[in-house]
């Protein structure tokens, strides 16, 4: 097994001002290539504690992998302790960063100053590969006091994640890493523990060398991963094949895809797929669900637009609900949830509109606690409604509602589809 | 000066399946109170290293919070841990949290397990904090061997950030920290590096005892933090105040706020203010502005809803933009946005309006790389336009659009209600 560690450098993580979200995108890098992570700490722009923390980590642990600490104003901190580690007497320029150095600069009508120019000198000990999205190098130091191999990135996040492909080619072609098979299942629609009890049969029939991890997430479901410990071969990724086929069989409508993904993403492939459009109608979702739809690139080849109607006066002018059916049903009910799915369908001239009518909260009553949410799906074949009751605050509810709106929307073309 | 270190526990942490969010919230709270954080550790669902790292971190700091581990599957492991840490022999029911784990069970329709009842019991050296928000109890171990002081929080986010008061008011009853008073002013429209540069003058005549902090965000701007180390007192309450004036003085338009608080609920305050109402027409932004606008209780005051027009027949046949004039200036024009806001404040009648065309990426041109966008406001007052060129991914881009978008509705409004 190959033991990692990954350690971020900066006061503004201590201070609580940033969001370390850099750890967490190497560890699952790390993970999916069977390398454990044991820790991963942070420590402030103190030469000696990264210098101390480093070296300890270093003896532990066969890959060290920092982000952070070589932004232009403080990375002499950073480097000085890395010259001190790795047993550096001297800084050396690097041509290919001092390259990107210019051109970034440029690119910002900026003039290259000084301390720019020291951005791309590394301790002579130092690999360098090039950083193409930033300023700071990516360094790797081997073997360092012949302990582990340290891998330092630039904190900006970006490019923190912009390293991982590169760090994690020269992490496989140096350490004897197992050769893992991992493929993903996306689910929606069942809490966690249910699926557990569902999948228990299929579960406990599993061979021993495939292993299974549920991975949730608010916004996407659950993600079951897969993997194979004991290679990668075509027979291996045969075997993994099988037991996603039988998944597929036991999950039926609550799999929405088999590669890691998200509804919007998956929403989007099954309407470029029947060549349809889409439009939404929202009012507790507030602009959510538009703008998880319009967050995936190339979305303005199916989808039109939407109107968020939080006023009545919008529903009832721009989306063409009935005050009659508002004042029968409520605002809040499965006849004002249709009728703005097919509102803002006929507004558009969308083939499919999918519409939201709920309470995020605060408030609420006891006919329509906080939570409650009725979702439309308006398309070729007809109109279909759908109630959930949510119980969490404001912000989350919104989410769980934008979430639930696209599965139903998703369930909904795949059965027009299958016809 | 009193020192801690914040510690999360857990398996998913580690294999990068959750980010860690709890540690900057703790971080946050404690550097507010003056309170030095020297360390953020995360450890792995392991008895030995859960109790080799927490006692390492209890003999060098004076305050050690955890998070995690509490679940009603995995706490045995690290509750067995902190029992050895703090010489626990036996386990002991605490009432207040068993009523909680009672309550929380019957509200979701569940049977009360042996393993849930098990929640509630703790070792017999942990003072309890009655966790309101979940079934895992906040526990307090102080002085543990003859070190620092431990809080154990749950992990799950909304009940670790819930308990933040009540251990905050603990480690201020029992620890010697110094009194700091704190203010915050918001800033929206200038880089760090220029604030930095006009602020250079009234900064360096400070005095010594108050001190600045820059903290930025892509979706809020820069917040100023001013604080007096030296006491809390009603003199220098009165200190803080004149310099937040001769600050608004320095800022003029660019502060929107002088408290902690973000653009869209800054923009909600004038709409109540004022009176008024909003609307939106988003392209580029594809329903973030309206998300982030109805992100806010209460919004349903003065927001009455908005149109996504992605599709240029959305943009001609909802809102009322003219061909003619897409097809002289182009999509992505002032022409355009001016068009989209005072179709949209027609369309729904509103006081306000405000629109968004541009390019989040990818593709682009010469004329229009990735990033431009053009901003309408239409108000009581006529429609003003302005346009930015942000060069980030599509998902930043997004985000600097609505920011920006707000920024300048922001102004508007100020601008009329100063009339």
């Amino acid at each position: 097994m190959t033991y990692a560690s990954i350690v971020t450098i900066g006061d503004e993580i201590l201070i609580g001002q940033v969001v370390d979200t850099n750890s967490s995108h190497l560890a699952l890098a790390l993970e999916q290539a069977g390398v454990r992570v044991r820790e991963m700490l942070s420590v402030p722009d103190d030469g000696e504690m990264i210098e101390k923390t480093l070296s300890e980590a270093l003896l532990r642990h066969d890959v060290v992998i920092t982000t952070g600490g070589l932004g232009p104003t403080k990375d002499d901190i950073t480097k000085a302790a890395l010259a001190r580690l790795s047993g550096s007497k001297a800084y050396v320029e690097h041509p290919g960063q001092l390259a990107v150095v210019h051109r970034i600069l440029k690119g910002r009508g900026l003039d290259v100053l000084p301390i720019n120019l020291a951005q791309a000198q590394v301790p002579e000990t130092a690999e360098v590969i090039v950083n193409e999205l930033g300023t700071a190098p990516i360094m790797v130091f081997r073997k360092v006091r012949g302990g582990g191999t340290l891998y330092a990135l630039p904190g900006v996040p970006h490019e923190a994640v912009g390293a991982i492909p590169a760090i994690m080619a020269d992490i496989k072609a140096h350490q004897h890493l197992q050769d893992i098979c991992h493929r993903n299942v996306m689910v929606y629609g069942i809490a966690e523990s249910s699926l557990s009890e569902l999948l228990a049969p299929w579960e406990d029939a599993l061979p021993k060398d495939i292993h299974l991890a549920y991975l949730p997430n608010t916004l996407t479901g659950i993600r079951l991963r897969l993997s194979i410990y004991s290679g990668s071969t075509s027979e291996q990724e045969a075997r993994l094949e099988q037991q996603l086929s039988r998944l597929k069989e036991i999950l039926g409508p609550l799999q929405y895809a088999d590669e890691d993904t998200d509804l919007q993403t998956a929403v989007g492939k099954l309407l470029k797929q029947a060549g349809k459009t889409l439009s939404a109608a929202e009012s507790c979702t507030g602009g959510e669900i538009a703008h998880l739809i319009t967050s995936v690139a190339g979305s303005s080849a199916y989808f039109l637009g939407s109107v968020t109607s939080y006023a009545v006066s919008v529903k009832e002018q721009v989306l063409g609900v009935s005050p009659a059916v508002i004042e029968e049903y409520g605002v809040v009910s499965s006849a004002v949830a249709a009728a703005m799915a097919e509102g803002v369908r006929k507004l558009t001239g969308s083939d499919y509109a999918v519409a939201t009518t709920g309470l995020a909260g605060p408030g609420g009553d006891e006919h329509n606690p906080v939570g409650t949410v009725w979702i439309g799906v308006a398309g070729p074949s007809g109109t279909q409604t759908v109630t959930y009751c949510f119980k969490h605050d404001r912000k989350r509810n919104i989410q769980r509602f934008a979430a639930a709106a696209l599965n139903f929307l998703r369930l909904q073309i795949e059965k027009d589809l299958s016809c």
